[in-house]
């Protein structure tokens, strides 16, 4: 298994570079140093792994024993120094980045639950995670409403297709590096549409519509 | 132990239920979509106890190995969702169900503490962490000051209490079902008591009081 | 080892202390009542400790299983209920017992990390990771703009530089009482240099400045 296993750590790697950069955008925005952008970087491409290794609790997280973990956030937050002056669309780009990211890591994290052992409904939260963790971890250290939780945006449902798509191939044994390019391209396809259509769910109270609510079921919040 | 260990099952998913709903009537609040009162529900609900078994680290956290854990999440955004249009009273109905959740966490962290061979004093620390490390979780995800630092509530002495409490009754061989809804009950009715009457503790410094400081004493913050 | 470790636990409980003081500080400056205080202390104090040895994955965290750690906070929210109120320069104490706390954790985790087995770039991440999680815990809690990302601040530099200093000796074989005493001097003095004297790193973004951006690189942000 040991191509299978290189092909993990590079899908892995591919995931934390997108995520890197979505870190390092936002570091710009909010008008962080560059240490600053290369610590926001490393918080989002390695804190969802690193959730995921404590929780799947087989030794140290693989971004504390694998150096090769850390050069993907310097090398993002050093594309951001050197190219993000000539950037016209911020918001799509770290869009884009953390679709990217997303695509890969709730793949990458259901693989490693399942090949810990865990159950498949057990590898797919965790595969869910992993996607969603660093991206919250972001956004509440920067102080935003986290992307996970905006209800003008999509953005845990390709992530829990993505996992559910992936423990279904591999209980079939269908996984392999084709299938696993076709999952990631469809995740983040799924998302970028949703975002770019602005595909919704429905808000988390009945007759409550965006924007005000529904006449005939307005809120009636008393503190 | 089965039947123990059972029972202690049990009044985990019920505090899980408890803080779940207070995850989907925050959600509701702040206006997230039915997708993020699932997820923070989730948040809220299994956050405490995932906290306390890394802690512990004994395996996997019970949230991700279980997939029972799963399902009051999903029932408390479903019932928020149906419910909640006709609800008149938001903040009264959030506090009754997190005093609910800090009551049973607080007996069955420091249960499961104890369990694995913690000493007294660290299962009480741990039973009064899964107690309100999900609300606070849930408190900065949403950008609130959480319940726990806030002035104007006491939110961690009930939990302390609590775990005290059982660490006494499991010392001294006294603890069981019934000891076990006693204590639920003295801790959630403290957390309800204190929270009506508006009981309060003195703030950080001494000489300093709510709404301004006290003459002769005033702050002479500079920067 | 035995002294040697005993000294470590020393360190460990001196940067403890140091970080709680930061933190009930921060809880005064909050208006946040005693328990708060006790309880913020707690997280600044043992957040970063614990985040490491749940990292290091070498059964529960210190901070669980050694009641003594319970003490610093404790003292932490004491000292500043009965002193604050005649403190002058609130943001120059609080900002010196954080440089203190850095200047300590960022050795303990290094050598934590390196006893554990771990390489020393991987020792090195630990030690910055253990030297920052606790403020970065305290001001997420507290709603500020943490310290690490604050781009008027230099604040990850002094522990990545006190971390290396660390695992460098201990290689070469030369990390003792004495070399750990000049470390964490050096380390302190850079931190409270650096902010004394407003010392600085470019922004993320190559071009743009503090206070507005230069000319001919204005930012062109669009949503």
């Amino acid at each position: 298994m040991f191509t299978f296993d290189l092909a993990l750590v590079w899908l892995d790697l591919a995931g934390v570079l997108f995520f890197a950069v979505s870190g390092s955008l936002l570091a710009a925005k909010k008008q962080f140093d560059i240490l600053g952008s290369a610590l926001l970087a490393s918080l989002v491409a390695l804190g969802g792994g690193v959730i995921r290794d404590i929780i799947i609790n087989a030794g140290p997280p693989a971004a504390f024993t694998n150096p090769v973990y850390l050069l993907p956030p310097l090398f993002a937050a050093a594309l951001v120094y050197f190219l993000f002056s000539s950037i016209q669309r911020f918001t799509s780009l770290l869009t884009l980045f953390d679709a990217g990211g997303l695509a890969l890591f709730c793949i990458t994290g259901t693989l490693k639950a399942l090949g810990a052992g865990l159950n498949p409904v057990a590898a797919v939260v965790l595969g869910v995670t992993t996607a969603v963790g660093g991206g919250l971890l972001r956004d509440i250290t920067a102080n935003e409403i986290p992307a996970l939780f905006n209800a003008r945006d999509l953005y845990a449902l390709p992530a829990f297709a993505g996992a559910t798509l992936t423990a279904v191939l591999w209980s079939v044994g269908a996984f392999n590096g084709l299938t696993a390019v076709l999952v990631a391209v469809l995740v983040f396809a799924f998302r970028v549409v949703a975002w770019r259509r602005a595909w919704r769910v429905p808000l988390a109270v009945r007759g409550w519509h965006r924007n005000g609510v529904a006449s005939g079921a307005e809120p009636r919040l008393r503190d």
